[in-house]
C-alpha cells in the first residue's frame, strides 16, 4: 500500500507510491563521459579569467587580481538575475499588482581551477575552502542594507538547470524573505514555542536513535535521508550544533564539513554514476541568525525524477523510494556499519 | 533593470531577469516529429483495452464495456500512486514522525482513440467531451467520504513528466488539503474580508482594462498570461463566473472551455512548437466548493526552461520572459486584436 508522510519542518506531504517503487539500483544511469581538464572556450578555465567580471574574492598565493594563480575564485554573475542598484521600496501597478526593483547580488564561485574536477574527486581541503569562501562571501554580502535572505545553491548538469560544466557554486543575496523560508520559519516557531526546542535538533535526534535512514553520523554533521523525503536519494546534510545561519559556521566545522559533503557526493555519484544534481543551503535570514528555533542545513536532492502536473498542481511530491532503502543502499556501497 | 512581482494570490515572488531576457521567439523549437496516429504497443489504443484496467467511464454510441468502440475512455491508473484501501487516520511513527495510508484514487482519462490526436488538432466538441468526461470522474469520486481534493492534469511531453505519447490526462483524489492549496485559500480568505470580493475576479477586472496579459476575453473564460508568470508563456485559463469549483462547470461552459482550451494550445504549439507541457486545473477543496472567495482556473505551463538550486533553495522562481512580450507575441502570431 501507498503511503503518504508529512515533513515536519514544512508540513508539505509527500506520496509514497508502492506500486511505482523502484529499487536503489534502478536509478542508476551510465555515468557520463568525464569533461576534459581544461576547456579553451570555457570563461571559468584558467587564462579566460577576462572573459568574466573581475573577481571579488580569490585564494590564491602570490599572483594578482584577476591572474590565472587562483584556486578558488568568486565573480559577479554576468548574467545576474539580481543587481546592486534600486531599492527594497514596494510599488503598485495598476492599484493592484506588487513590485519592487530586482535588487541583489548574484556571485559565482569557481571551485577549481580544474574543468573537470568534481567535489567527489577533490581533496578534502579544496572542499573546505570552497565553503570558507562560502562564508567569506555570505559575511560580506550580508552587510548590505538591502539583503535579507543570501541563497546559495550548486547546479551540477543539465537536468539541474546549468549549461556550464566548469564546476561552480551561485551565491544569490535577496532583497526578499521567500515565501517558502517564511513557511520554515513559522512552522518551527511554533514547534519551538509547544516543545520548547528546535524541531530540527528532536529530529536529528529521533533519526540518531531509529538510525535506519542515517548515512553518517560525525561529531559536527549528521548525513541522513529525510523521513518524507521528496525524491529518490534526497540527503541533508546538518550541523550537529545548534545553529540558525551557515554564516556562523566555524573553521573546525567547515573543515567537517568539507570531509562529509565529498564523502556525501562520493556515496551518490558511487550509486547513481555522476548524476545530474542540485545542492542547496537552507539558512535563517540574516535578522534571524541567531534564532533559536531555526537550524541550517544542506540539502542535496539528485534530478532522477521529473517533477510532473500532479507535483505542480498540487504542491506534493509523489516519491518513488523509500529513504530507508536509499539510506541503505548508500551505506552498503560505502561499506558503512548499519546505524 | 531586473524585476521582482508577487503573484498575490500566493505571495510568492518571481525575479524577472532582464540581463538573461529572451525574445519571445527564442523558446521556439524544432517542432518534434508527430507520433503515428496508431501504436500497437501502446495500451490506451484501441484494440488494446484488455491491457489496462477494466474502464469506469467511456463514451461509447453503441459496443459494450472495454470493447474498442469508445473516443473518451476513464480506467484506474494502473500504477497508481494512491488506491481505494486503507483509511485517513494519522499514525505517529517513533512517537515524532506523522504518516497515513495512500488512500484515494488515481485514474487515467485517454482523450481519443488516437495515438498522435492532441487537442490543438481535435474539433471544439471533442475537448468539450474530454472536460464533460473529466467532471463526471470529479462529480463520483467526490462522493467517497475519504476524499478531500481532486486534482486534474495533464503531462505531454518527457520534460513534463510522461512517458506515454497516447494523449491522456490525469486525475487523483487525495485524501488531504495540500499545503499549496491551504496556502492559496488563506491569501484569498484574508483578501475576501478585506475588499469584500474575490481577488480572482478582481484580478480578471484589473488585466481585462489593462489589456497586454491578455490572449483572449471570451463570454465565459478569460486567457491571460499572468503579472508574474513563474515561467515563460505561463496560461491561466478562467472562468468568468464566479464559481469556487471545477465541478461546478455548466454545459454551455464546458462547450466555451472546450474551443479556448483547442486555441490555446493551438496558440503556444504555433510558437513553441509541439513543447512539452503540463496543464492542471487549480479547484477548491470538496468541502469549499461553494466559497465565496475561492475561484478555480485552469493553468498551462510550457515546459521550456528548468528548475534549478535558486528555485528549490527559496521558493523564488526566475523568468526570462515578461508576460506582456509573451501575449503579444501568441496575439500577433493568432491574428488578435491586441486587448
Amino acid at each position: 500500500m501507498s503511503e503518504i508522510r508529512q515533513d515536519l519542518t514544512t508540513n508539505e506531504w509527500v506520496i509514497f507510491a508502492s506500486e511505482r517503487a523502484k529499487r536503489p539500483h534502478d536509478f542508476a544511469k551510465q555515468a557520463k563521459e568525464m569533461p576534459p581538464d581544461f576547456s579553451e572556450n570555457c570563461p571559468f578555465c584558467p587564462g579566460n579569467e577576462d572573459r568574466t567580471p573581475p573577481e571579488v574574492l580569490a585564494y590564491r598565493s602570490g599572483g594578482k587580481a584577476n591572474d590565472s594563480s587562483w584556486w578558488v575564485r568568486v565573480i559577479p554573475n554576468k548574467f545576474a538575475a539580481l543587481n546592486p542598484s534600486g531599492t527594497i521600496e514596494r510599488k503598485i501597478e495598476d492599484g493592484f499588482f506588487r513590485k519592487m526593483d530586482g535588487v541583489g547580488h548574484h556571485e559565482v564561485l569557481i571551485e577549481s581551477p580544474r574543468h573537470s574536477l568534481y567535489i567527489p574527486y577533490m581533496e578534502d581541503h579544496q572542499v573546505e575552502e570552497i565553503i570558507l569562501a562560502l562564508r567569506e562571501r555570505y559575511r560580506i554580502l550580508r552587510q548590505d542594507p538591502t539583503v535579507r535572505v543570501i541563497v546559495i545553491f550548486k547546479n551540477h548538469g543539465s537536468a539541474a538547470g546549468t549549461s556550464l560544466e566548469h564546476p561552480h557554486c551561485q551565491i544569490v543575496a535577496t532583497p526578499i524573505v521567500p515565501q517558502s523560508l517564511r513557511r520554515r520559519l513559522a512552522v518551527a516557531t511554533r514547534y519551538y514555542d509547544d516543545n520548547g526546542g528546535c524541531i530540527y535538533c528532536d529530529m536529528m535526534e529521533m533519526e540518531r536513535k531509529n538510525g535506519v535512514r542515517v548515512i553518517e553520523d560525525t561529531d559536527e554533521f549528521i548525513v541522513l535521508h529525510p523521513f518524507a523525503s521528496r525524491s529518490p536519494f534526497e540527503t541533508w546534510i546538518l550541523p550537529t550544533r545548534h545553529s540558525a545561519s551557515f554564516a556562523r559556521i566555524e573553521i573546525e566545522e567547515a573543515k567537517a564539513l568539507g570531509k562529509v559533503l565529498r564523502r556525501t557526493l562520493a556515496g551518490i555519484f558511487n550509486i547513481l554514476g555522476n548524476p545530474d544534481f542540485n545542492l542547496v543551503i537552507h539558512t535563517a535570514p540574516i535578522k534571524d541568525e541567531e534564532e533559536d528555533y531555526f537550524h541550517w542545513y544542506m540539502r542535496l536532492i539528485p534530478r532522477v525524477t521529473t517533477q510532473a502536473g500532479f507535483e505542480i498542481g498540487s504542491g506534493i511530491f509523489i516519491n518513488t523510494a523509500l529513504p530507508e532503502e536509499t539510506a541503505a543502499s548508500i551505506r552498503e556501497a560505502e561499506g558503512l556499519a548499519p546505524a
